[in-house]
């Protein structure tokens, strides 16, 4: 986001849907005056200028000086404060023409609408207070949520879920400080017998805030995926079942890509989680320098899996590798050994292990149970708040360490005008969160995430 | 389309924007009762039901069942006749989120709302007499325009510049069609007396339809692109020049993509006009069988092209295999010779060559001048009715047939209950180009040429 987007008197527009030729297309704008400078690129512009908020009027934008027609369109009207700014907007429904869109977009910046920022939409509704800053987080992760569960996490955040939830701890925060400026307008002898501090408030702020932090290794798991390994040694069918999984779970367009690199990776969904999917190089003592260089950086994505599904050929039977990596990673909660090939194997699958046909998909819905259940495995489910923000993360770590600070002061009895400092900065970072109190560096940041239209 | 298509007492539904993550998607809903479904899927409910055609409700899309939040849209609300196809329809303005649209998608088609077809939108629109068949093939030749000449053009077909043009001729031959059938009623010897046949009437009919005809040259142009083939010796620039012109002509985003083929292919629009740019392999006898086959292609492109670019190096000079090469094409008025390196050449640029300068870019806007007055000579500036359709000159051609015959009938002294089935196929064959008349099968093949959400 550069300089002047912080001018929200500025007329802006932008396409917010893909720059691709389709039926349809949206260019949104917005700002003071908007209504009227696009009624002069209408036609019938009178019927725009008129129309009342939330109406759709058809008609046809046109260049003022040349008249020529550049498309049939719809505009929907948006009158402050009901719209997605806070701002007077449009948005016009556009035929989904490459040379259109371009030529509409032109005669706009032609005539004084500048084309908008990542963000700025959604940054005008904050500054309008048409929505906190974990809502617009939201915004933007629900876009580009990889899966239908992320998505929903989004949504919750979007209703404002963790606003409601921050805004509790500081109701029980302001009680706090309440209570103390109280004591401190006695003199310094009255004190201590003035101060009642409610140590439930305190105790049941501590509480919600390490609550919400605790939600963040779920919210990250649904935001970035879980990183599923496919590992094993030459031969034992990882690209078979990497293929499989693929095949059947639909739920997200996915394409592999051929890296330059030595694996694949492919994002799927399993049961609403999105999942980052590894094919490896198979592990084997290799002359090659090339596929050394793989099986080294097999071993590096395999460190840094979430899950490892560790593929055993069951007609070859265990070699002295696997039993070393099956040795290794055994007490591993999230290791999980298959014995692939199960309909061609002569020997009955090993204790702990799955049978499995990659070929012919025979055990790989137990496969599938097995993986989501573990995934799940004492994460709370997407409902609730659940933070995923980094910044958020930050300032909630920050929140509790001065509460901690607050009660270890009392409990050393500092005085209190220091004390109240603690609880006035836990305030203040439960502030930046929502945005009620924050920087233009914050802003910057995070705005400029976002896509152009949003 | 398939035949389920036909069917316009169906919900229907469909993505109108890309499939990729974006600010914003719309979702295109029609049919009798959608607004209804769509209110049970929808909170506020009872907003959405109650609402006023061409109005705005914000809400969310749930799952009826669960109750789970899908997306916060806009519902854009229109209610028969004032629709784009003529019946109830509702436009969701949704989050760009992939597996937020899925799952809209996916509860609309448990809801019974089925999936449309390619263009079935816009075929409802025609069926329901919201627009007439030379509309709506104008409709998905905006979305595919090429360069904003084209749009403009399909843009004028949209406002119905066509179907005025036919109604127009079809109103003088219904004038011919009365004077004939008033012949018709009396006795056969009296017949020679009655009918006055107009002929100016007939004559401006053949006239009309003849100039439409014309126009289908210039509409081709506009709609395929003009086949601009970069040419020469090896090493004489061409790809210098090709990557400049790329560099300069920025009106349409285009991908150049090396073909397995041998040759380049790229978009560009010059003066408005699409032009498709071929960047061929160097002309010279070669041994490698590869390097040998390139240069039949680069022949088969030549042979096929609107306009060749002939690069000479200006530093070398003309070689033998230059002057061949010029002698075959010298009299082709979309031939223009150009004298490359001329930035570098000690010699004059020879009479009738550009001199030019593929890296430096000197002399390039002479060249595109000229190549844009090659363009335009002859061709008619494109504004009034022009078509660009097979199915339209084809029906143009039978009917400026049927004209022929009639004079000739007429100066044969043919008896005029013969000759009336010649007025009255021509008139139907401009009823079949704006759809008064027509089969399913031209239905078929047009609309399944759209993109799904039209």
């Amino acid at each position: 986001m550069n300089k002047h987007s912080y001018n929200r008197e500025d007329m802006i527009c932008a396409l917010a849907t893909p720059m691709a030729e389709s039926a349809l297309a949206v260019i949104r704008c917005s700002g003071p005056g908007i209504i009227e400078k696009c009624a002069s690129l209408f036609k019938p512009g009178k019927s725009l200028a008129e129309a009342a908020g939330n109406t759709i009027v058809y008609g046809k934008i046109l260049c003022p000086e040349t008249g020529r027609v550049l498309d049939e369109v719809l505009a929907s009207v948006f009158r402050a404060p009901r719209s997605y700014t806070g701002q007077d907007s449009v948005e016009f429904s556009c035929h989904g023409s490459l040379p259109g869109l371009q030529a509409i977009l032109a005669l706009f910046q032609e005539q004084g609408i500048r084309q908008a920022s990542p963000g700025e939409f959604t940054f005008r509704a904050f500054l309008n207070g048409k929505m906190d800053l974990t809502r617009a987080e939201a915004v933007q992760e629900i876009v580009s949520a990889k899966s239908s569960a992320s998505q929903s996490l989004a949504m919750n955040r979007l209703s404002g879920a963790i606003e409601k939830e921050i805004n509790r701890i500081k109701d029980d925060l302001l009680g706090l400080i309440a209570a103390v400026s109280i004591s401190l307008d006695y003199p310094e002898d009255e004190v201590d017998d003035k101060v009642v501090i409610d140590s439930e408030k305190l105790e049941r702020a501590g509480d919600h805030i390490r609550r919400l932090l605790a939600t963040y290794g779920t919210g990250q798991m649904y935001r970035d995926g879980v990183r599923l390994v496919l590992t094993g040694q030459t031969n034992a069918g990882k690209s078979s079942l990497f293929n499989l999984i693929l095949r059947e779970e639909r739920s997200i367009v996915s394409d592999v890509h051929g890296t330059t690199r030595d694996y694949l990776e492919s994002w799927i969904s399993l049961g609403g989680i999105p999942v980052r999917l590894f094919d490896t190089a198979g592990l084997r003592d290799a002359d090659n320098p090339v596929e050394k260089e793989g099986i080294r950086r097999a071993g590096e994505i395999v460190d840094q899996a979430h899950i490892i599904l560790y593929l055993v050929d069951g007609v070859r039977g265990m070699t002295v590798e696997d039993e070393e990596f099956l040795d290794k990673h055994k007490e591993d909660p999230f290791f999980i050994p298959l014995w692939n090939k199960a309909d061609l194997s002569q020997k009955e699958a090993p204790k702990g292990f799955l049978p499995l046909s990659a070929v012919t998909a025979e055990g790989f819905e137990t496969l599938e149970k097995a993986v989501s259940k573990r995934l799940l495995e004492g994460k709370l489910p997407p409902e609730g708040a659940v933070i995923d923000s980094l910044r958020q993360k930050e300032l909630l770590e920050e929140a509790a360490d001065c509460l901690v600070r607050f009660r270890e002061g009392m409990e050393q009895g500092m005085p209190m005008d220091v004390l109240s400092e603690d609880l006035r900065n836990a305030l203040n970072c439960l502030g930046e969160i929502t945005g009620e109190v924050g920087t233009e560096d914050i802003l910057d940041t995070m705005f400029s995430r976002f896509c152009v239209g949003k």
